[in-house]
Parts: C-alpha cells; structure tokens; sequence
C-alpha cells in the first residue's frame, strides 16, 4: 500500500503491521460486525498519533483508534478499511496525584490496573464495567461505558476532567481544565466522551477518582418474576435510597449460572436482585435494612450478605453470567445483538415483561440481566451460530427491542456504543438532534476520515 | 423599530416592551457589562420562542435569553441590542416524577421553588446557588451552576437528562433522553449546558433528582489563617471524606459577617471552615469525627453543631456575607469582577496566599470566600464607586488574579459563567481549544444571532 512508508517513518517498522494474519486480529470484535484494515499501527506518543492523523488527512485515509477490541457494537471495526491506531501501547499512569482528587493516564491503561493502583491509596475510579480485566480507559471514555455501579456513582462522563486529543486535522488540543468544576467555555470534554473516536482522537485523560467506601453490604432479593422484580426497583429508588449497584438476573440467567457453577448459592427463582448498599460502616447496616424493607412485600425471599466474603461471592456469580450462558443449550452460542438497552425506570416491569413474551413467541433464548438500578438491561441471545435463520430471528428479536425502547423514551445503548451496530437506529432515536450531531462531524471532520460509518452520522 | 408588529403577532402586544424604562431594567446585571435591547418580549411557550428566533434569523437579529438577570459576567445582557427574551413566564413545574427520579421543568422555574415542590417528596435537585431565591434553572443551566454542595453532588450538568432546544434556525430538537444513562450520540446535552445561550435557547429541561439525605452536620473548624485552612481542605478531602459542602470565609468576610448581624457566633479568627457532611445519622456522626480529626493539627478550634437548628445558623451566617461585605467600608461597594475562579485542590493554599498579598500590594478590601472544597474561591473586592482609580485598581488586582488560576491548571469561572465580563481570557485559559468552541458556534449559530460578543467565541 501506497502509506506503508510514511507509516514506518513516523512510526517505526516494527510499529506498523499490513500482513493479513495481524489485520486479520484486528477486523471484527464480539457484535458481528466486520471490517479489514489496510493498516495496524502502534503508536507511543501523541505526536506519533498526530502525525499519522495528519497523513490520514492528506490522503483521505480512514483511522480508526482501538483499544482492547471489547466493544460490542463494532465501535473500533475499521467498516471502511484505512489504518487502525492500536493504542495499547500507550499504557502508562502519568500521575496519582490523591491530594487533587485526580490522575493521569494514557487511553491503553486497562480498566482493572489503574483500580489496582489506586487501592493503596484508599481510592477508586468508580466506573465499573464487566469487561474490567481487558477493556482500556480509552474505550471507556470513547463510548461513555460505566458498569454495575453507575446507579449512585454515574457513568465515566462524570469521572473525565480533561482530555488531550487530537482532531481530524491533527491539531493536538485540550478540552478541560485540571479544576473539579468549571464553567468556563463549552464543555468539549462531555462532547468528545462518547463519540467514539468520529471527532478526535484521546491521547491522554485526567480523571476524578473517588474514596474507597468504608464498607459494602449485599442484599439479595428473590422474587417470582421479573417484572416482580422490577416493580422492587422503582421502589427501592423513591424510597431514598441510591445503592451502589442494583442489578437483576432472570430465571434463565439464574440457572445458566447455576449449572455453570454449581457451588454458586443462587436459589432457582423467576428473578434475583442483587442490591448494594456502601458508606460508613453504620450507615451500610441501615441502608441495607430499608432496601430489604422497600422488597418486603414483592420479595418471595430477602437475604443480607453478613460478610464481605459473602458478598464478594454474590458478586461473583453475578460476573459469571456473561460466560453462563453457554450452559442453557451447548448448540448455542451467546451472540450481542440488541443487548444494551436503556430505559426510565418506570418502564421497567413492562419492559421485562415484553422481552419474556418476545422470547416465547420467537422460540429463543433470552437471559436477562444487568444494571437494572439505572434502567439498563442486557438482554442475551443464544442462538445456533450455523443457522442462518436464527441469527435473522435474533435480529428480528433485537430490532422489536430497540423499538419498545425508543417507544418508552429510552435508548438503544446504555453504556456499550452505537458503532455500526445499532447505527440504523439513530434516525429513530434521535430524529430531531441526529442532524445537530452531523453538522458538528461536518465542521470537525470535514473529510470524513475519523472512525467513518459509524453512529448513523 | 422594523419587528415590533411580527413580535406583537407572535406574542401579543402585552408581551412585546420597547418603552426605554422597561428596556433599561435589561440592560445590565451586577457585572458592570450594559447593553440596551431594542425588544424586550415574554414568551410563554416552545413555540413562541421559535417564531421570535425564526424572525430573529430572518432579520439578523441578536436573541438574548434572560431569566432572572442574577448573572455576574454579563452573559444574559444584550451587548449588540437585539430582542430580549424574558423567560420568566415559562416558569412551571411540568412533571415530578420520583419513580423515574426526574421532573420536567420550563426554564423560568425559580432554584427555590423547585426544591420546595420537591421537599415532600423526600427529593431535591442538589445544585444550591447563592441566588436560589432568584435565580431561574434556565440561567443555572446555562451557566452549569452549582453552589455549596457541588463538592459531593456535581455540578448543574450532572443533573440535566434532557433539553428541548431553540436552535438558531428555530428548529426545535431535544437532545438527550429519559433515561439515567446513555451511550447513544453526541452529548448535546452537556453542550448545551454552559452555553450561555449562545447554542441554542433551552426550553424545557428534563432533571435528574436526588434523596434528601436522612442527616447533615456542619463542622466549624477556626484557622489563624487562609493558608492554613487551605491546606486543611487538601487534607479532609484526600482523607478519604467527600464532604456535602466545604466553605471558607477569610477574616475580611468573618469581619463582615459579625458587624452585619451581631447575633452570628463567628470568632474574629483569620479563617474559618465550614465543612458539612450528610447522609444516615450514624454514618454523619461518624464523618463529622473523621473531618474534625483531618482538621486537627492546622486548626485552632474545632466545633461540630449539635444540632439542626445550630447547622441552619452556621449556614445563615455564611448566606450573609454576599451582603454582608458593605459593613467593612461604608463608603465602598462589592463590585464582581474576577469573583470566580477555580484552581486544583492543591493550589488552594498558594492562591489564597496571593489573594491576600494582591490585597496589601493593591490596598483594597478584598473577601475571600467560596466553595473551597471544589477549588472555586469568591474573591469579592469592595470599592468606592465614585472613584475611577479604585475601579481600574480593581480590574487590575481581578487580571492578576484570573492570570495567576490559569497559570496554575484552573480557570476563570468555576460556576458563574464567562459572559463578556470575561471573554477576554478565553484565549488564555483555552488556546487549543477556543477554536474548536468557534467552528461549533459557526456551524449552529453561522449568523451569529444568539447571544453575540460572549465567551470570547
């Protein structure tokens, strides 16, 4: 190709890679959406990103940054070949800086490493998402994830103080200030969170970080259905409670669970609300009391963690369920299709109820779980990867999904991205500032070069 | 003028001033920044708002959105003429909503109002200006206000869920959703928020709300002086504690505040914390104890109110220093200029030395006071208006004092907006990305009608 010199000069040989095995790695993640590079190139230093940047411009070339390759909407998929930035390499923790209440950190560092190297100092960055172990800071902020403890702590939005980024034309800028608060200037911090790489590209983040709570308790509801259990949640919420986590396992991630691991305690229920109350060691107790009084009476049962241990066990099968699906049906594989909806809380009960009678009609799996305190659902098919006549009813299934949630005011993505994936629904979502978001691409990417097909735009 | 029978047909002939006595009353805030407008008209709904900025369009004419004109930098004053918009009739209450822990409000909503509606709920909405008897959401939203307890509850933008926007064609879109969270598009939302009315011009809002808190202490913790309390702020903060609210008033403002009412129990001391804590009862005593420990070594005495009604005096005490600032001269005047800077925690001891030694090498009053615990101090200076020196002293000593907090990572405004009172600095403070803010301006705004001579755009 045409740029592998120019690559190589900014870059380093060993730094960019154009054989088909490698670019192989990097043309699909888990949503099924698919895309070869022409390139794959590691830079270290946000000067190496500018400069490629700027060669892209030159010659109207796609560029598209990576992280890990967790997304599952397709989000870092180059659906229009060009060159992927591997941003891995730029792992490091510039700064801890505790007394400022913020750090320092370069897009690759992995979600788990920087909580890691918080903990001695009695901190935490609270966004939390499942992927944790692999999913880098850099993908979080490009697609605004946040995980099990957003109901109380908020998404990665909240956390992000300033971002170093550069544009489509190369120009390196800063959009915040190192100040907790500020109302000065618009707030292109909020703005470039989210855009999934189509406005700039993030070389370096200051974060919020937040004090380890004291103490953490887990109660455990079981309730006959799901939509039982979601009525518990709107309770729970306008009692005055903010737990720390609220997340809801269905009957079929219950037994996915248990027969994946069978030393799990989880009894064989309609539905499992996993609550989590945090603070001072006191108020942890109390809370934890009015959450299982606010079940009370929908609750077949309610049961209080007494210990850490025992709460780090229910959280752990919680973590299981991704995996667990697999054990509902052998033939089947878990695939991410029309898994990430969002929707106002009150919508809950009948949400739950639609996607249970959806899983009837069209005769398919569908595990239901995720972080139902702030009205997220992940709604996981199973279906038989060689039939191509259930992949096209999964879609169906997924495409009923995403309309019931835009219909109740809610959204085709709570925390995992739009991507290619759910792209075809933006018009539907946002059918009056779908328009604004395109005029703002135009003016900040007037060649289209930055992550192009992706977000509808 | 030209549109004073379109503006009548749109809004009736009660809704539309030109009479100069009524124009004056729009023609300032408390910045010093003045401009006359030649309409001053009072929609009451959507779409009256975009008719008004349709005719606006049409004749390339400035659009200035005004709530309560409590501002402090100018930014709903009317610099290049044009129409006013005063927002105060959409002032209702439209939707509480605590199962979906949001209220849709119109922009005119009074702060104060608000929070009463809210009270017997057990809710409130967390951002608490000094101007909640006056100031409209509109203006809080559009300046991303925030107040005494943004140290634990975020500011205004962590609030806001939804917008329902006039756009500068007079296109009406909403630009987030119902939902707690979302990955799905731009954030439209945070962009407009902070805007200044230069984006577009809100016209609804939806608002996330939060639990009152069971409890909430105040510790009064005394210093011998600023420096001291500053570093005391540093250490409570990086100790693990996030505070409700954590003020600081130097002696100037204690000073103030005791020859104001002589009732208040503040100690002539250099500087004074005040540093709330809220939540469970148990958990807030158990904090309070932590924040006096944390406080210790720095602090000359320590006090925790005991009760209630001891907390609310504190907090009169610290609502009257605004006022408060005229018993330190008689003779001279608060004037707000250079009133809002925000700097990283860690800087706080350094900048509020500077404060005081700008005030020795400059001979005049300056207060200092503010949210400490987010980094914004409020210095407020006082003046002999009459004097034309004391005035160009003071705007001296403010250009010091905004170049110093950019120099050290923070900002010109933590809270009460740019307007044009500031414009100037945005250079300074943004030199990278004050060109980014300009070409979305021209995309959305290309005729520049919505609040020109702003932000420095």
């Amino acid at each position: 190709m045409m740029l592998t010199k120019e690559l190589e000069d900014i870059l380093g040989k060993e730094n960019v890679s154009t054989r088909m095995s490698e670019l192989y790695c990097y043309s699909f993640d888990a949503s099924g959406v698919e895309g070869l590079p022409d390139f794959v190139v590691r830079p270290a230093t946000t000067e190496q990103v500018a400069d490629v940047v700027k060669l892209a411009d030159m010659s109207n070339t796609p560029v598209v940054a990576r992280g890990a390759g967790s997304g599952l909407c397709g989000g870092a998929v180059p659906v229009e070949g060009g060159i992927v930035l591997d941003m891995c390499s730029m792992d490091h923790i510039l700064d801890i800086d505790i007394d400022n209440l913020q750090i320092t950190v370069e897009p690759g560092v992995v979600h788990e490493k920087l909580n890691k190297a918080l903990e001695p100092y009695g901190f935490f960055f609270p966004p939390d998402p499942g992927s944790t172990a692999m999913c880098t800071i850099g993908g979080l902020m490009a697609n605004n994830g946040s995980g099990i403890r957003c109901v109380k702590y908020g998404t990665t939005r909240n956390y992000v103080l300033d971002l170093e980024v550069v544009m489509a034309d190369g120009r390196i800028v800063h959009t915040g200030s190192k100040t907790l608060k500020t109302a000065s200037g618009y707030d292109l911090t909020d703005l470039m969170v989210g855009s999934e790489g189509t406005l700039g590209i993030i070389t370096k983040a200051v974060l919020k970080v937040h004090p380890l709570p004291h103490a953490r308790s887990v109660i455990l509801a079981s309730f006959d259905n799901t939509t039982l259990a979601g009525k518990a949640v709107v309770k729970v919420l306008s009692s005055g409670i903010i737990p720390s986590a609220c997340e809801i396992l269905d009957s079929t991630a219950i037994k996915a669970v248990r027969s994946f691991d069978p030393s799990v305690e989880l009894s064989d229920v309609g539905a499992i609300l996993m609550i989590e109350v945090d603070g001072m060691e006191n108020a942890v107790r109390e809370e934890a009391a009015l959450v299982g009084k606010a079940c009370e009476e929908l609750a077949s049962a309610i049961k209080v963690a007494e210990s850490g241990a025992e709460s780090e066990n229910l959280w752990k099968a919680r973590r299981l369920v991704g995996a667990a699906i697999s054990k509902i049906d052998v033939k089947r594989t878990r695939i991410y299709v029309g898994e990430d909806i969002g929707v106002p809380i009150k919508e809950l009960p009948g949400m739950l109820e639609y996607v249970r009678s959806l899983s009837e009609e069209f005769d398919i799996h569908i595990m239901t779980y995720g972080h139902i305190g702030d009205g997220n659902l992940h709604t996981g098919m199973a279906i038989d990867m060689l039939s191509e006549e259930e992949l096209e009813t999964a879609h169906a299934v997924a495409d009923r999904i995403y309309r019931r949630a835009i219909s109740v005011g809610g959204t085709v993505s709570a925390e995992h991205g739009v991507g290619k994936a759910r792209a075809m629904y933006m018009e539907l979502e946002h059918p009056t500032s779908l328009e604004i978001m395109r005029q703002i691409k135009k003016t900040l990417d007037p060649k289209g070069i930055l992550n192009p097909g992706k977000m509808g735009l």
